[in-house]
């Protein structure tokens, strides 16, 4: 099934041999002008969609697809189906998202404003922005270029954004200055309060004044109900071309380098720092004033409680190096499967 | 304490045989007109109230109760206490919500339409629609019969939604097809883009065009600030009567059979399949790519990292049938409470 | 690096005087009219800045510190590097944090209703109100004095608000009764429909009615897209001064003491009860229908299946008192770091 042309653009049909130029693929001699219309995956594809192969254990997939063309690793061309061209690539994902983006463009900036939209006194929008309905812009803020800025967006007073920002609905930012290229997907809340606080003697909380900002790198993505609070003091950093998803959270004063991917539900706790490359999976949580090194990944509801060296791989809570940490799971489930636990389990009656 | 009216309808008093009817349970002979105005816990009720009974833990309150008649199984009911009324159902969580539902009837739609409500060109409302404050419905969307639209929703361009849908404010809609009786809590976000991207050889991430969808079955409830993206090629489709309760993350192609459970902050990544009736509990966790069987119930906090069997019970991260990892708990908490480990602690100075 | 001026209000430069006054800090002789203009960490600081030091670890810092004056207890001045002014007491972060709202203000509600705001039939606005673009307040909600309502905030049908409320963008409010100086960040969801449901035998989910309600008391703050479900007959309630975090969730019934702090991402099942001054970490988990005694200390991740003493500080998942989890996690490490694991390992082959 190809993609629905209600929800997305349509480009094609295309030549392949536009497509193989993007992707940087080659075209075996003849199929050049073959037309494709769009992509889907192996199992759903028709000869008129492009496909591709990312690991090995679709490969039986791969032997029945009815796709057109199919982009794949060298090692894996030859379980090609008759009638279904090989493109070959050493990076077949990044090489199929080449060919997705020109068959289905993604979309620009229209450079419409909506009339309902406010935008305060002192702001500046860049030339061709797109503003939606009832989006608020406050006083002296300044957006590039060719932005997006969706129905119901609040861009806080003096934030700042770069050229081809794409803000859609209901983003909360204040607090901010973000570069080229950011994309804040809907409902996420940049710059807003952090979690600081002085306890008195009698247990009353008193807030410690958050002055600090956000600072959002070029190509910067934050996901759908994701949150970034700004620095207590110091300010809140996210690296370029870091990526967030959906509902993570992040401490004030928490700093990322460039390249990080911070899936789903995790949260850093406040100041701790990510530098270049850090991978951290899906409901991890790390507590504050931590440093996580280069292309050290944090696994899966790990719950980080010390440094991690850098290209370090560390997995449970309280999470350990993977390997110490699953022999210690193995163990424990041996234990837990064997008679002798079942016996305890019986005489204590636990 | 009776639900408060200015917050919840009032459809009473009205007399008990109207209440037994919904209800489908039997009025002891003289007790047709006695009238009840509402409905509380055990110990907030008052004699104009009906109460419930879900789980025998709760018997001393039964006893204590002073509510004017209380929904049981046959086998509680001799302990309702003098003067209280004994409405015994073989399913009374279901008998009292029709009940309550019938004394505090949930809003319909008023048929009204704010004036400041956005609807693009050639958008469809059905009749009988309300349309709240602010709300903005994107050209092309059809929205049927009776639905309610909170204020600010945000529904996105060609969306198509059944009748007798409740879109609540501040919810965020894009390429999604849903059927009727849909429910979606409060700053829900329905199609975002999903977390799909390839790298570079040198580092840098660009994203995978996701050019799939989202389908909502009749029935689906969504909660509060909960997430699904939409499906990267394959759509993301969640069947017919399943609830995701608030802070849920549904990463993309996901598929979830019919009426299944999702508990609050749990989060599936994506092409994951959760066949019928799969029961998630709360900050529990998938992989992707998995298939979790008909039936089968994940704990709260578990981390599921294979494939769970029909009917099966896990539990832990990782997650482990249910039996296999309490034992091997236990022997772990033993090992915490031993001497040898105290010793052993002492020497090693950890 | 002082607060940024396009995002903080600058009430300085303040003699030191001032700032000792409200910090209740000795200044020496001589001191009290250097002038000082911002607040910053200690390494950030320059001479009109003034820090803070709230833990030994940060020493280092302290002794090579551009700092005009820092906030510290008795026991560390004599590390005050030469020309920075000690400023000695009991309570250094809660000086600090007076001080810093002295340079720097936080906002106050500006008096002013932005023309497009909504204000139902029969709702009541206090003197001073601060109203922003699109806010939609329904019928027969009354607001206190001097509150902020953000843009695009929701307030529904008859809710109430004490006085100087900070109600931020983009947040729904319903069926919700709130005291004085209530904060709710961002995106949060107050009062939406808890997550009750009865099943039939053939597996349909009804709707059991929530008919209770969502009460704040004084000084209650909610973070960034957290979510307060209304209870289910009796209310939720947040006791005064208790402090949410961003993407908390606390399901129906929840109760808290006054003065609780839960971090960000935990989430508290229906019908729990928090004592006084309980802190839950981030991401940690409570079933539902538990008291939890007043000062425990839930840790990071911790899933809590049973109540908790008064007083008792709990960790792991199933949780354990920190003592005993923290043994039995000692005692797993080491066996994962065995030989003997590691031999088993090679020879079971997992």
């Amino acid at each position: 099934m190809a993609a629905d042309p209600r929800f997305h653009a349509v480009a094609g049909p295309l030549p392949l041999w536009r497509l193989a130029e993007v992707a940087e693929v080659e075209v075996p001699e003849g199929a050049g002008d073959r037309l494709f219309t769009s992509v889907a995956t192996l199992g759903a594809a028709g000869p008129e969609d492009v496909s591709f192969l990312d690991a090995r254990r679709w490969l039986d997939s791969l032997r029945e697809t009815r796709a057109g063309a199919v982009v794949l690793a060298a090692e894996n061309a030859r379980a090609v189906p008759e009638g279904c061209i090989a493109l070959v690539s050493p990076t077949p994902v990044l090489a199929f998202a080449r060919i997705a983006a020109l068959l289905h463009p993604p979309a620009t900036a229209s450079g419409k404003r909506h009339p309902t939209a406010v935008v305060g006194e002192g702001a500046t929008i860049g030339e061709g922005c797109e503003i939606g309905a009832y989006a608020v812009i406050e006083d002296g803020a300044v957006i590039g270029p060719r932005c997006i800025i969706g129905p119901h967006a609040h861009i806080g007073r003096n934030c700042v954004f770069g050229a081809d920002c794409r803000i859609f609905s209901h983003v909360t930012v204040t607090h901010c200055l973000a570069g080229d290229r950011v994309t804040l997907n809907p409902g996420c809340r940049i710059g807003s309060e952090g979690f600081g606080f002085a306890t008195t003697p009698r247990g009353g909380h008193v807030t410690v004044p958050q002055l600090g900002r956000v600072i959002l790198g070029d190509g910067v993505e934050v996901g759908a109900n994701a949150c970034i609070d700004r620095g207590s003091g110091n300010d809140t950093v996210i690296g370029p071309g870091t990526r967030l998803d959906n509902l993570v959270m992040l401490g004030h004063n928490v700093r990322t380098g460039q390249g990080c991917i911070i899936v789903a539900q995790a949260g850093i706790s406040g100041s701790t720092t990510l530098e270049d490359y850090v991978v951290v999976a899906a409901q991890a949580g790390m507590v504050g004033h931590l440093t996580i090194g280069a292309k050290a990944r944090i696994g899966a509801q790990a719950g980080v409680m010390a440094d991690v060296p850098a290209g370090m791989d560390v997995v449970g809570s309280p999470a350990l190096p993977v390997r110490d940490a699953m022999r210690g799971f193995n163990v424990l489930r041996k234990l837990g499967q064997s008679k002798a636990a079942a016996t305890a389990e019986k005489k204590t009656g636990d």
